[in-house]
């Protein structure tokens, strides 16, 4: 009789250490594999790892991983299946119309079948309990690609993208080279965080929920301006007060108030996919969130914030100055969904366990 | 010049030393590479295999198969798509919208193209014509992934799932624990059947076509109960006369006499994709028809009987307490596809050849 | 700061001796990819090769490249997909469907996003803007797949078919063994072309287009029947003129013209994607341009004529005679897709570099 697996539903499913083992592996994994993906211009590879780039090790060669997305993606299905490419493996894509899932046969009947001849999966769903009903049935490890209530991997890829800039929190810097600099030849040491202020500004869902259980662990304070009418659910709060993440989390109105002191600004969509029908009420509830340099000064922000999302973006909620400007690290967070999403699949799918010795990560971390 | 592809339409097409040598193909594929396919638990790769588990002979390696699907797919597509990455090839799914063919270019024409890029073709269609039609013009082989008249590749799983239970036929056993432990560790000798009585309970569709050519020829028995009118077309009976399967053929209206003596019960779907708006009429018109214990025992079946179903299951054709019963084969039945066309896959597209050499598969059988 | 990589959005992009070497490499990768992609029978492999195939240098490995197709298609991206396979590269197929461009996210949020996570793109658009778009904010190389205006890897195949068929137009042939014979067997060195006249009959889109900068490059002449109202537009004329090309494209309204002296005979659809709402009109436009082996007879093609199409294939264009006869070498253009593409692929993605030395493609050129 095999054991149960491991799922990935939530962060709030992890333990501080097994998150942050997560991060530092997908720090290991992106400085081991980067010059392999990287142009194959000799000097570039030779600058970054001084030798010959190799292979990570494969821990998914010969299996499959099934993609169930019944929405439209980019930045998740594009880490998933670069990544698993990366460890050998095999993204199988089934999209709304390619299964019979829903249509001709039951979740629970999909989850059996599909745990007979795949080795993970990775969802995208609508509703929560749909993900949390293919987990229960499931014989082998489900991680959440996005569902109402939460969105585990893009929080890693923040955090990710955090440590890799924490010099930008512990000294002065000049921010225009941030971005490009500090991603294009990580160091082979994760660089510790400082406890950071963080605030999000925007609408409360699947990516500030997860946020919501995993900064005040990590010793990070959350500054959420939400208007009352979009804050989380019940089952949300929950796992924020099962966890005590409560004493780490603010929640103003004003956008301004969240923001003084903060060291990051984060903002997400207020119109996510599914609600373009409540787009003119949502863009009246959140006037005066649009986030700018001129807010960010009014408000009070630490001087050398940065700016992260989660993308995609509308010019609704970051203006071009910032978005495109140079305080702005969307482009590499995005980018580190693929090294973060190596990480879980390498360790949960291809390992069946978060905390692998180092040595069998096949390399030296 | 090069020889023809063998293709495979129908089971009827391949002897019934081939079948066998299919079958014992599968086994062997499954015994050997199960143990890497699994999860990476110390302890159940070690009582698996003894030692180090090793990939197959990759016979597809950078090579291509496509996938034409023009109806949803779930368990066929994955069986295709995991077994081909365990044999080191593609499978490049071209779904209805991805292609030309039958909107801006022939049949005829898309199989030669498909011919000078790819190795195989596995299709599911919509009229048989129009595979044959594929069949005809391909110089590769062509995989009859389902079709209005055969679904050769559901029949292979069926029939090693028999196999491996073929205990539950030879001497007492315990029912309770027959789909888990049979079944998750295969022995490397393919056990032998005696000949079965199959009662096969529900619409006279692709599935049962191909019971109907190929049971008989491994010495087993059909009884099928089906409602007159939907009962298997000329174009099938030529085949099933022509391999003189109709003396182990019986065919009754009332699914209790069927039942007498079943070793197997079958069923179905009876409303298959397409058929949806003849739903209320073939609902009446298989009223009585569904599994249940009680019927199964008023039938006089074996009193180990075991349960097949091909899926996806409707409730209609079979109850809770059988479909998830312990005489309820169907989930490993389910992830045998995945075995059978990976044997398929190896031998007639990898190696052109079903009778290979042992030796020549890479792996002791 | 990484150097900013080499698109290919039409041929005019490349020099002469960069077009001469995409087609010499395509044909060394296809003489020594395709006894490993034959089907595995023992003679027919010595035949070819000698020794045992072996796979071509893996310049993909663990690499991957987003297509992005937003119409169908059926050469371009089985070219695409099993090319890659087999440079052990990872194909990302992202319909229309699929991800946020274009209805969530902009074009260069979205080629930022790839750039990050892949390692190449190939893009089929609607409009020639968008794929120059990408290419604009794009750090990795992007391949056009067809656009609007142009269509550069058609005309690659297209070159590599005539150079493969030299001895068509070198000396007297047996026209019915040309197709089988000159391509099953590809020598080891590219048969050289002489100067020829390709008559090219029917509607001025991206495929003539990219024959309008290509073919007076390398020497030949280009006669091109198409109706006035159907002409190219002004931005290919103006590469056209800037690469010189004009001196060797003669126009003509009466395809009777174009054909006097034709060494190959080349048509297109009238009625492209997207154009169906014009059918009749395109049909009437196009009243007389049938090829036939009688057109061709009267227009005074030369006597030993072949026949090129880039397919899909509608009868008004051309009819069965020609288009199943021995003079068209249609199917091995199409094949030849895929050593083009793989060779695009290999040097331009894999080597971010046309004219790497020979000993580096990995095999004895």
């Amino acid at each position: 009789m095999l054991p149960k697996p491991r799922h990935l539903m939530s962060l709030a499913d992890l333990s501080a250490p097994e998150i942050k083992r997560l991060i530092a592996h997908s720090f290991a994994l992106k400085h081991y594999s980067k010059p392999w993906a990287d142009p194959p211009i000799g000097n570039v590879i030779k600058q970054n790892s001084g030798s010959t780039p190799l292979l990570p090790f494969q821990s998914l060669l010969g299996k499959t991983v099934a993609l169930l997305f019944s929405k439209r993606s980019t930045r998740t299905r594009l880490a998933a299946e670069t990544s698993l490419a990366l460890l050998g493996g095999r993204g199988l894509f089934l999209g709304r119309e390619d299964i019979q899932m829903g249509v001709n046969e039951t979740v629970r009947d999909t989850a059996h079948i599909i745990s007979g001849m795949c080795q993970g999966i990775m969802a995208r769903v609508g509703e929560h309990e749909e993900i949390e009903e293919l987990a229960k049935y499931a014989d082998i490890p489900v991680i959440n690609g996005l569902s109402s209530l939460w969105h585990p991997t893009q929080i890693l890829a923040d955090i990710l993208t955090l440590h890799e800039n924490a010099s930008a929190f512990t000294h002065s810097h000049k921010p225009r080279s941030l971005a490009k600099a500090e991603t294009a030849q990580p160091s082979p040491t994760l660089p510790e965080l400082p406890p950071l202020t963080v605030a999000y500004i925007g609408d409360s869902a699947n990516v500030l929920h997860d946020m919501l259980v995993t900064y005040p662990r990590l010793g990070h304070t959350l500054r959420v301006a939400s208007p009352r009418q979009y804050r989380a659910p019940k089952e949300v709060w929950d796992r924020v007060w099962g966890l005590g993440c409560d004493e780490r989390i603010e929640w103003v109105e004003d956008p301004k108030e969240a923001l003084k002191g903060a060291n990051v600004v984060y903002t997400d969509t207020w119109i996510s996919m599914g609600q373009e029908a409540e787009k003119e009420e949502r863009l009246r509830a959140f006037k005066g969130y649009q986030v700018t340099e001129a807010l960010c000064k009014e408000g009070g922000a630490d001087p050398n914030w940065i700016f992260l999302h989660c993308l995609p973006r509308k010019p609704h909620e970051v203006d071009d100055e910032v978005f495109f400007g140079p305080r702005s690290l969307v482009f590499p967070q995005a980018a580190n969904r693929k090294w973060t999403t190596m990480a879980v699949f390498d360790l949960m799918v291809g390992h069946w366990k978060i905390d692998i010795p180092k040595a069998k990560a096949g390399f030296q971390e």
